[in-house]
């Protein structure tokens, strides 16, 4: 658990996400959980838990149970609201314009002919899948300061020959 | 040493690079050279070599000299010719159109505000530097197939207070 | 074997396909073959074998002979030609202005949602692989006229749970 | 019947449909039904089917009437609510965003001069209608998994002389 | 009098039109009258008529006095919301998306050369105003099915000479 | 024929065209020929052989002979350039800054949804097809000056049930 | 003063203006004023009150006391409403949609480079400021009919030296 | 006649610029006159003859005979490159880049409905013509320093009722 | 303190804007208060204080107490309200209209390539932070008029080696 | 006089720039100069000699003297070449790509509004010119490492009341 500011909802991308996900945010905040503590209750990562507050994945049967406890939301509510497969990327604006989001964006800008260039060269003709991926998010502090280390990891699907 | 077909330079790219960098690649390919071969050699990792071949990052004058010494290419060649400050990003229209690197933006895309979040619930107000920054490419298999494992590490800059 | 006219390469793509490309269109139609033709010998499917003449799809060492037989094109050039990773979707500005590519483009924008609430249905939360995918083309005649039918058949992918 | 979680209206795309959608998507929800149950009912494809909930196809007053009878929706209220000509493409961003749809659009981005190509060898100068034009989505499941397959089937138009 | 469905207005435009015009379409509904009942009633042509409904053209005093009383809708409450300038344009985005509308777009972008070297031939240096202007839809059935038919009329204005 | 000047190729639209198209132009600006001269010996409309001045539109073997004869190109060389299909659409960008060709556009954007209303209450739900299609330009002179008419005829496709 | 109709608010521009404008608008409908009357009576250009009523300039405290006096807003609701400094430009799209509008816009897109070198020319390196700077329009007639004529002037700025 | 330097012609942007006009500056480089002279010679405005030089008006054939004359290129060079209908627009991106140009493209986004309305009660339904247009620039000299005056006149159109 | 009009939020730019900051703004309007005013109380730069009214910067638990004090709002309504991370950059529209605005984003477009290369020169390959930054304005007066000077002061970061 | 490389010209940017620029830059290589080395010999800043290299800016005729003879390029030669006026802007694609030029971009994305309000309330309702303006570059050092410092001093320009 952190000391820093909890992440809440910045009320103008609310017309972008399923009403829904405003009440997550809310009883998050009101009951003082980081995506850290709620990603240990339900025993998922915490980015994919980030990810579920901004309608950017699917919570199972489970999550919502989960979530449902920790949250104190009546779970039927929950249910409903988050029973839906979502429509991934509505919250988003290309190219981002949050300083944070765009440093990614400008690696995938700066540095996307060189990592075709190795993954070719180390896999052959294919991409890593964004779908049969898991990814998280870690912190390393050395003498120089604090790191944000971020892992990408996907399964290699070769082009099918026909 | 791999024993998939080496990344050589699509022509289609030639206008939007610096002329040298036909040259290394010419080289590469006549050297069967892969960037792992040409990274272990240069003492860098393979990603930032690929990323000197496409104009993205700026070799050091040690640099310039293995390159010359493995490529056999003059080194004072190679000096005039990569001796400027990259002018990056030009490479790459945005959104990419590249399956594989799409993939990339695509998680930006979906995962951006997810990051943002758990990133500012771990240390505050700030970023994830894209400069003060390295990043390595790794191939894990396991009975599901090949993995690609990216990983992004940036030293964590604080919005400073004024 | 048609008896329609051969596809030619629109001398205004050059700029945008690597140079080889220009020596297989001017052999194919020297040759006078269609991609049936060509597809045939190759033993691929005729739309892979069209990809593979833009630049978007990678010829394997074994597609590369028989396409140096078929179309007297010595082995070595060709080779060194078509050896590299494509550079794929770099020929297409979106949206595309060519009205049959338009039609395409436009099922997409108008079926695009209906696709994914029937195949979420069908299969869960995930996608259809652009990758892990063939897709072919068929003709079709009844008494109305003639019928083009373009199947695309891809591996679902399921979300990883992380 | 699937057992896979049913298809529900995004919250968010309200405001690009006309109203009367959000009561279909309640009904269907409401009745725990899948577009293959109201497919059957209706007699229509599974697709066009969901595509009339999206706003993007026409239904005759055929489907109102079973439409109102599956979902026990008042037939004057279905009727005055969708009896008039869709305005078709206005829920879909282009490019689209979801990787579900992305996918889509990726196929017609990376093959759309393969399929024109190899159309216009099968068929002359002309186009594959997309209006008169039907699709359908089917799973196949062989021992390397599941598998979506798309068939589009447009009528070929051949350019006027004139 | 035609026996297709009306058409109706989209309520997902409503945003975009200034909000009289949601009365204009709910009287032509409730009355049941086509664009031709009504343009026969004002005595112009439909497009025109179809164009006011819009927000694309002004009504004139007696356009609005016809309007009133053919849809009765008490003449002031017309005259109050119908008597500003249009501001023409608004309710379209380009390119436009729906299929119909696409079809128009794409003849200007396929044949706008070729209109303007043939224009340019008949008539010097200039255009065809499209604001001193005219046009009209026509029906025809031949035995190959029926034939829409739209013709553009505008005067030529020659560039003035300074 | 025509008194005013002779349209001809702008220097700066070759990149954009099949090499082909500049010989052509040549031809017609040294044998002084309008385009209205062109059509009368090729037997076609004159919209339509600026279209293939053009690159956006197909000549036949018969026109491609009489084209030939007209402009006095051998016959194989001009087969050789015409044989391909065209590539649709890359002359123009849009929005068109021509102001000629903008007033085309301008109709559309100002009347489109105009014209899809009459037109659907005329038809149904459909389109008008660009392909399945004619237009021709004519010239009509009164007291107040030159008027330009453009028609545009095109089949009538209503939407498939499926 | 005019007989032509007033200029009236387009309830559609609503959302992008500040809510003081609409009572601006109302009050300038029910009193039946011009721009003119009320330019005349603030001693102001035309242009500038306009330009005031759509959010794009700033109005004076005399400008607000006569404005309250003239169209009877009490002066402290008024004072209140247009105290703040205009966020100019966001009423408008660009290119502009609307004909007249357009019209200008297409007059800098084509004589833009020529009005620039003529400029230099008589001026030297340096621009026509837009800020110093004033614009008004008048009505011209002849025998040909109508004229429009805008007047701008603008401080020359020259490039400082440093 | 001008003491500030003369307007050459940017060499970048000559692949937008038909190859003739590359001649014109050349010699108007060369003989050192401004558009001003050039003006005076051909009797015409200077921002009218700046705009022949690109591309962006037509040259008549007294224009041509009397460029010919003063800058001693020969008639029939200039005959053969002048007299094909310029494709205007060409030269300039839009939103321009060129602090002067941007400007006059920031009058029009900001002013452009004061325009409107202005226009609007004053002349009715319509637009002012950019075609029956004429244009010129004046230099006012001050106490506070030089001001550019520029003048826009075109011909007031109401809209065509049918 | 100044004598000029106080800056108040443009109410149309409240939907870009979380709501919380109306509620700033209305008090600082209320107050009578100044940035330079508010800024003093805090004791933080003027840039920084509008920059947080604007959703642009995160207030530290001690800016929100002396907000409160200062402009007698509730400490637990602030907290509640600017307790998150803030989204930045959602109010801007790129490229800004605002003049005011659009004359800094035209300083990087026109000097972008000579900052880049004076700094290169000064500090070698890598960056000015825009996060470890700071900024402020200051008014300088002569006998020219008054001179805003904008001061950058961001912490260079050299590009790792990897 | 730096120790760190010089600053070259990218050569893809040569398409983008008139053809005297890379003489400019050929010059400096070869001399081994910095923009500092020239700066002091033309007795200007850096920033703006920098800017005429990349033809963002006017060259006097004594700076082309010097340039002359600094650079060691005969006097007519330079005096050709960069006597015309620029066309500014012209080699930035903007957003920016350039990571380093971005960051500046960024800033105006971000504090846009909070420049604005800061000097609005210090100036009133007006502009700060980017024309009457200089700018300069420094680098200062403390114990946390480098920081770049640039200034932006340009004058306050108020609105014309009109």
């Amino acid at each position: 658990m952190t000391s820093k500011p909890l992440a809440t909802l910045d009320t103008s991308l609310i017309p972008r996400l399923p009403q829904s996900y405003v009440t997550l945010f809310e009883a998050k905040k009101n009951k003082k959980l980081s995506f850290e503590d709620i990603a240990k209750h339900v025993g998922r990562e915490e980015v994919i838990i980030a990810a579920i507050f901004y309608g950017q994945a699917m919570a199972s049967p489970e999550d919502i149970q989960k979530l449902s406890e920790l949250l104190e939301i009546p779970q039927d509510v929950l249910e409903s609201q988050l029973s839906g497969y979502p429509d991934r990327g509505r919250t988003m604006d290309m190219p981002p314009k949050e300083p944070l989001i765009y440093r990614l964006y400008e690696i995938v800008q700066n540095y996307g002919y060189a990592y075709k260039a190795v993954l070719n060269e180390k896999f052959g003709d294919g991409i890593m899948s964004a779908i049969s991926f898991s990814t998280k998010v870690e912190k390393e502090t050395d003498d120089k300061g604090d790191w944000a280390v971020i892992t990408l990891r996907g399964k290699w699907l070769p082009y099918s020959r026909f």
